[in-house]
């Protein structure tokens, strides 16, 4: 499937199950996906921070875009995330997940260098150029340290450079100034799942929940009562939503990082429900104890969802 | 060449010399290894930060490997930089440079990622185990955004799981705490090129010098003053070196990143002494313009170097 | 004026007008005040970073006080910073302010020290304890280099240590969890002045908009909207405010600090308005040029505000 | 005493011993100075960071500085913190210091404010203009969160309008880079106790060493090797100083800030050694524990120092 004029809704960046020997679990990667299409969401995002893009090797990250666009066939998009330091990197992850059945590209800024706007700028249009597809920008600046300029974002949507934005910088202030331009084809894409209904009230196309992977009915019903207008509804299922992602803190913080914990949790909670078959997360990252899973338990059953 | 016991002297991190087109050029590159190895640097580092690895394909980082190991053949030994974000990633890189010939590596902690002291050790463990050969740890906040402390790195040192540490952190005193515990077999190399006399004072084993591409003279006799105890002679040396440096100032921050700076200008520099072709950087760097490469002939002048 | 049960509603930080000699301009601030009341406002908030509380001698701290307090007469409340780096220093500003008339102080967490949680909320327990006066929090990581974490903040809530929140660290997503607590008699108001609709939306309880020395009846109207469920009426304001706030941008970073740009646009605005006599800013803040001066005054326009 | 022309050695930052109700106590104070004199420091450095400066009211400030310069009675030379946020408030608490007897003034950039470099510099320019007195920068990043460039710190050395800097950075190149410079009559002194020796080397006049309140002998023994060249008794001293301030760690992490265990270790050690009659430290800093003071004692003891 190509893209919409504009993508909109609720995008989740799809986990990547792995097998206790850490290869790609493509039987659960499968039902992952029937559980969020089942669910309704509009487009799928794989190879994202949540889906461990950074640990995943080059064979891996393709066998995770065949086997989802495989899957999807055309059903509704898949954007694929091409993340590396640098664009040659990039352009080169780009050109292999388009080839592997990918409809657009995301990429964040340059890291590990120090860089410059100009660079970053010159970046996002080498890379558009390089693959020929629709390119949205990442902005993560607590992985990148490096936080998009409204400028910068503008400029490049001006000239067509880029097709969205898939913001995960929690700087709502500058969210705001991208979606007031209303550039007219390009989305603007939330990637903060705690705030849904105040991103969609100023004006965002849509979400890219990691939590969406969990409870992806929670985050269509969300979008649907923004679109209606149905405020205090939004909020209370938002505020439901919020609630849940308390799991992400059942992981000890002495333990492990915040990833480990995050990331732990999303499969925790989607092996708990039955959706896939192994938590396990990629090195070296730390696995949720048992004690730390059944606190996932508690809350998933808390939210009504065991 | 094996490893010798311990690492020690200037072991510059090796530029990679790229054509216009933005290859590999192999010709440049082997003339670089040449001066280096010609002004009695005691080892080479190649896919460093210095070496633009963050901007190499795969392909290219091979290339580089293959070119430089073969072209040495063992009169001195080669470490490779296997710079990814998780250790997964970094495991390939670590197999593909020791296929390609070289004699260790040389891994940062991850990054991209939200880690804990935790799993950077389980990462420099499964990194060891996985590749059997000798691993450094490469500490560089400025890129990885977080810094190995004193802790973790004697920790991983007494345990054998570290042959040695480039420490380009800047910071001081942790590169004493780890000196100072001598550990036996354990190298410590500082990656701070402003500051050899005084890290070889504190008892540091060598040094990693960026500016040594341009000028590895200076750094050869800057070490052998500082071994034969004349620290007056030594200064002095560090005093010319440090100017010399102010050549990565040459590029205007106004318009270009500190690393398109600093590699633009140690190309330019290599370029202008005639042991490199082009000072074509990888993109999306920005070039220095002309002026700004007269300025660094200026400075080159100056230390009687041009 | 005792303060309500909950603070609510528009609660501007009020700028500190000075005479070109550096001197707090009472009668322009007196001026300010009338500005400000005459719009609707439900209270005032001196000694804030918008009012260079941390430029402002002791003296001068106690002139502000005593001239608002004075001249609003109990009208509406007064909250007073007390803004400095520790327990004991802040505990004396707090005071001092009180007996200037304040109804309520609000004090950051310690800052220039290195600061763990359990001090912070020592701090605030110390300070609620020496004043016996209500507390609000000030949450401002800009300033700080501390956050405000959303179990601190409610722990202190809960045990009636804090009367509430002035939250302007940016982070929307803590601001959502601690209003979702709904610490009964426990305020949250947000200075994110482009994000009051979508904090409103979530439940906050008012707002302390820099912006709103310069146009006070905006935010009353926008806070208006909001309470009366017309969200977009509530946006369209919002996005009117939001163009309106480029007026920080007219001061030139190459030449100030954010602070200079951003202060000294309140203050040109209010004297290109006829409300206060001087735009002079304390030292050693960048005053705006001429030029700078000229451009706030077409934003003005724009704005229908000249 | 005025100043020296330049002023070098050994000049620690004099702990401010409280009573146990955070009174200063003025009695142990003098018994400090004693203990720092009598081991023949070159100069002392009263409401530093390590004085806790950042938590002594106004009035407790005055306090210290007139014990101190009416004991020492001129047989040293005496400089004060003039810490606050910005130049009317430091200047303030400069004139206050000066009156009170200190010989000179050390003042930090602006903090709590967003500073641009040009604001900065015109800081220092009128402070110096306002008190007219010896004027020292001090650099501390960690406390201030702007670093001050070599650029910066030399413009105002050359014009007169800075006597020295107080480095506490911990950029050792930077550091280098100002000392190279050779400024006839600027004194560089270094705030890194741990990194006296390679400071020396360099060229720096001196050093503030917080350790040097527990230890003095050590750092006047340290500074006079290295003064007659004896670079490997001078590296022994230093590593058995850098094993002493080991001390710093024995405040567990998980309870106390950085601050709270360093000055509660220095301040515990100088209580053992019999110097001080109380370890109270300000609020709302954390105390040692029993145990964790039985640590320093421990750590002591192994230095020779109990």
């Amino acid at each position: 499937m190509s893209l919409p004029a504009r993508l909109t809704g609720v995008i989740p960046p799809v986990c990547t199950p792995l097998t206790p020997d850490g290869d790609v679990d493509t039987g659960s990667l499968i039902r992952l996906v029937d559980h969020l299409t089942g669910a309704g969401v509009d487009a799928l995002f794989v190879l994202g921070s949540t889906s461990e893009v950074a640990f995943l090797t080059d064979a891996q990250r393709r066998t995770v875009v065949r086997t989802v666009t495989g899957h999807v066939a055309g059903a509704i998009p898949v954007l694929a995330g091409a993340i590396d330091m640098t664009t040659p990197r990039v352009a080169e992850h780009a050109r292999a997940a388009l080839a592997a059945g990918a409809d657009a590209v995301v990429a964040t800024a340059p890291f590990y260098t120090r860089t410059h706007p100009a660079e970053i700028d010159r970046h996002f249009r080498l890379l558009a150029a390089a693959t020929g597809a629709p390119v949205l920008a990442y902005d993560l600046p607590g992985s990148v340290h490096s936080k998009l300029g409204a400028d910068l974002v503008l400029g490049l949507a001006g000239d067509g450079v880029l097709a969205g934005l898939k913001d995960s910088s929690g700087d709502q202030g500058t969210l705001r100034e991208v979606i007031a331009a209303r550039v007219p084809g390009f989305s603007v894409l939330t990637g903060s799942e705690l705030l849904v209904d105040t991103a969609l009230l100023m004006g965002a196309d849509g979400v890219v929940p990691g939590l969406g992977n969990v409870d992806p009915h929670g985050y269509v019903r969300l979008v649907r009562h923004c679109a209606a207008g149905e405020w205090d509804r939004a909020r209370a299922e938002q505020e439901r939503l919020c609630a849940l992602f308390g799991i992400v803190d059942a992981g000890s913080p002495a333990r492990m990082g915040r990833g480990s914990a995050g990331i732990g949790a999303f499969k925790a909670a989607l092996r708990l429900r039955g959706v896939i078959d192994h938590a396990t997360t990629a090195p070296p990252q730390i696995p949720l104890s048992e004690g730390e899973t059944d606190d996932v338990a508690k809350r998933l059953t808390a939210a009504g969802l065991l």
